[in-house]
């Protein structure tokens, strides 16, 4: 399936903790740049999300803020 | 201010398109990888955020959705 | 690519309206309901949506409100 | 309350499933297809959700993506 | 309609800027505060959204972020 | 850090609930008025949030919708 958002960010998992019905898995993007995805224990499972695998951040452009220093 | 939002990547401006009410902002975040934030002219012209700029992309870990092929 | 986001609902595209950076595309996913999703003009032109098409509404489960009369 | 979210699905809740803070319902939206919204137990709580209720999924235009094969 | 959101901020309708398809409203909530919403032009006709009206600033509890300084 | 968010508002915590991964923390923003935040515990403690504590509720104006009895 191809899809509309427009941040799709390539990487690899890191670490995936899962608590009661959320979980947190991390992705590792390149350059020293982590992306942190916090999803339904049951898409863990569905997607069999787990450290080493190569996995792509999602996110919908109106989701995106910008910061300036 | 120190922000909870758990995803914030640095890069550079590469494109701002403005729009009737709301701009599109292209951040170059190294790797060969771009984000493009949907945000309010408004917010734009008060950051004067422009090409070239360093600027960060934030991202709440919950609107972060995870892909695998 | 499989993706996390637990509401993939299928239907058919209706309407595509576009703005002057943000287009709003309605897709009828059957027994009379409808979903209307505002996405970027750009991600409408990359994937071709246009009226009779079949499409999925992706929708995160943590921007998922219920309401109750 | 009348509220400007487009996207206002009509539904039976089919499960609801508490964790420690947030609580995953579905909703049967007809014709074999279900919504799950993630929201908080204290939500849940006030709503007084259960098996069986008529209820609304409600998701902002702008919190839906939209997919194509 | 009694919906899960858990914020629901009431206040008076300020402005209402139309865009090609996006309108900002903007809400005094009191305090000297105001909350600034980007929803549909369809919406704003929807609700017939303008100056001087009483409103409420719905926001789910995942779109908060907490920030210090 | 400056960031692009409409919605700034300033505020005590007055509570913050721990889940397994995710986090409940409410902010009195004056005028009677609560905003909850649904956050990671992670960020509840590298921000060291605690009751007592000056806090800004951020919210992207993509993220607020309107209402009106």
């Amino acid at each position: 399936m191809k899809i509309s958002a427009r941040n799709q960010i390539k990487g690899t998992v890191t670490e995936v903790i899962k608590g009661a019905t959320t979980s947190h898995v991390r992705i590792d993007i390149g350059g020293g740049q982590m992306v942190t995805a916090s999803i339904t224990n049951e898409a863990v499972d569905e997607l069999g999300l787990k450290k080493g695998q190569k996995a792509v951040a999602i996110i919908k452009a109106s989701d995106v803020m910008v910061g300036v220093d």
